[in-house]
């Protein structure tokens, strides 16, 4: 694919996300009363950005044939949940950050307490909408199936265990292991979910769901590494943000275990990912969108 | 009911309850590298009490024939929710308190920021155990239903929304609808949602299952008036717990608003709540233990 067309397409799918994502939050204007808590759970999830998990649920429903608009609660559902730990990470008993994107986190405008009340909500409002794709031709089963999917990845083996194990190694020397494990739950989970979840709902078969769910973990893995990488040997002028700070807060991270040559892990990693997607191809036919997007968040096209 | 039979049996109800959460927490053991997020959860959630709510959700179902066996999942569930939202209410950032039933809080062991994981993983984990529900004959259609019940009587439009609107209050004077709707919303909604869940998963009529919702509508309703009233008129001796706080911190509650007049709200409730349940009892037999239950939690026959 064009990285031309690629762009185009990738800036179009995020239009998609963020539309139905703003669909499916809660309009402050339908009850007086909780106005301010639908208003801050607003405020928390439309802050930009491109939407990368709904974009990718919503690809992976559409690559198996399933109805993307059918699939939208499903991929406001798993922005929620993003957006949700966003709002918990930045409180002042977790990362103490005021600034998102350039705009005062949730906390900073609302509060500590009513921000992680939000959040709260946030987490609970994913389910609830998750459940209307019922309403919109879904079967029931695949539904279900998908809600266990998302509260397990987001949960205690998902996003939230890696955010605890975050908080336990801070000022410990982890293990490769430990790291990997790390990334696999705080980032990987999501998009595991997100691949799944959108596989799950068109109906896609378990070994297919299984494929998916590997392709999730090697692209979240090379995610992963290149953050390490780019924070050590990236240009600022590139990435947009300052470089180094891994070193300077003492975080041992895969540049520290593998030097440069933990780029050649990122490109490993993509190579998996790329091999298993290209078995479901042989099947399915081309995925040239998915294909595309994790060549880009590999950082190989750009 | 002979309230020697009542007590014996609210014992063994809650017996079964405090086994069943106990079955359907993590286990640290299962994964070292997650094992303290799981242990927090265990302490945040095991930490005694009468499982009211699940208690309720149980006999509800029994009571229109369901199998409790397979209703276990979402006993679970609702005392995990309830249980995450003490635990975020006890933060610094909330209620900052330290002790709860004679225990340090789950942060006050843990930290904040971990504690603030730890619930949030606890919500989570309440829909992952829900989900299991189906996989122990409850039919697919009805746990989805009771999923979406639970997240939004949870969420904004319940628990959540009246935590957020207690914040808001906190200060002014509210007036009754403020506080019908924050009573309603804050203790009020997991009520509804543990005995419309345990209605839903019995395969209950759509028309029984609102009649239930009004049920617990004025059993919570009862419930928090009568708190109020204990609050400015209670014997300390056999409440147990120090009267007047509600005057000394400046709350308007019903006992501002009516005196003692609100002791004869808490029963205008209360009869509410049992003439719509023999209208039940017509068509279903006698609700002897609901009833009585009923009858406790408006603090008549005790």
């Amino acid at each position: 694919m064009e990285q031309t067309d690629f762009n185009e397409w990738l800036s179009q799918a995020s239009a998609e996300a963020e539309a139905v994502l703003e669909t499916y939050l809660p309009d402050p204007a339908s009850e007086p009363k909780t106005a301010r808590l639908a208003e801050s759970m607003r405020y928390a999830c439309l802050s930009g950005g491109k939407r990368l998990r709904p974009v990718f649920l919503l690809e992976t429903c559409r690559y198996f044939g399933g109805d993307a608009k059918a699939a939208g609660p499903f991929a406001a559902a798993i922005e929620m949940i993003h957006s949700f730990s966003l709002v918990h990470d930045d409180l002042p008993s977790m990362d103490n950050d005021t600034l998102r994107r350039g705009r005062p986190t949730t906390w900073a405008v609302y509060g500590d307490g009513f921000a992680t009340v939000s959040g709260d909500t946030l987490s609970l409002y994913a389910f609830e909408t998750a459940a209307k794709a019922a309403a919109l031709g879904v079967p029931v089963k695949r539904v279900l199936r998908a809600i266990a999917e998302l509260a397990a990845e987001a949960g205690l083996s998902g996003m939230c265990g890696g955010q605890a194990l975050d908080m336990i190694l801070t000022g410990r020397k982890p293990s490769e292991e430990d790291l990997r494990f790390l990334y696999r739950a705080k980032t990987g989970a999501l998009l595991r979910a997100s691949m799944a979840i959108g596989a799950i709902l068109a109906g896609a078969s378990e070994e297919e769901v299984e494929t998916v769910n590997d392709i999730a973990d090697h692209v979240g893995m090379a995610f992963q590494i290149l953050d390490d990488y780019l924070d050590a040997y990236g240009d600022e002028a590139v990435i947009g943000k300052p470089v180094g700070s891994d070193e300077k807060n003492g975080k041992t991270t895969f540049a520290t275990l593998y030097g440069r040559g933990a780029g050649r892990l990122v490109e490993e990693e993509t190579e998996e990912a790329l091999s298993l997607l290209s078995k479901l191809e042989e099947k399915r036919g081309e995925a040239a969108h998915l294909s595309a997007l994790i060549r880009q968040l590999a950082g190989r096209d750009h």
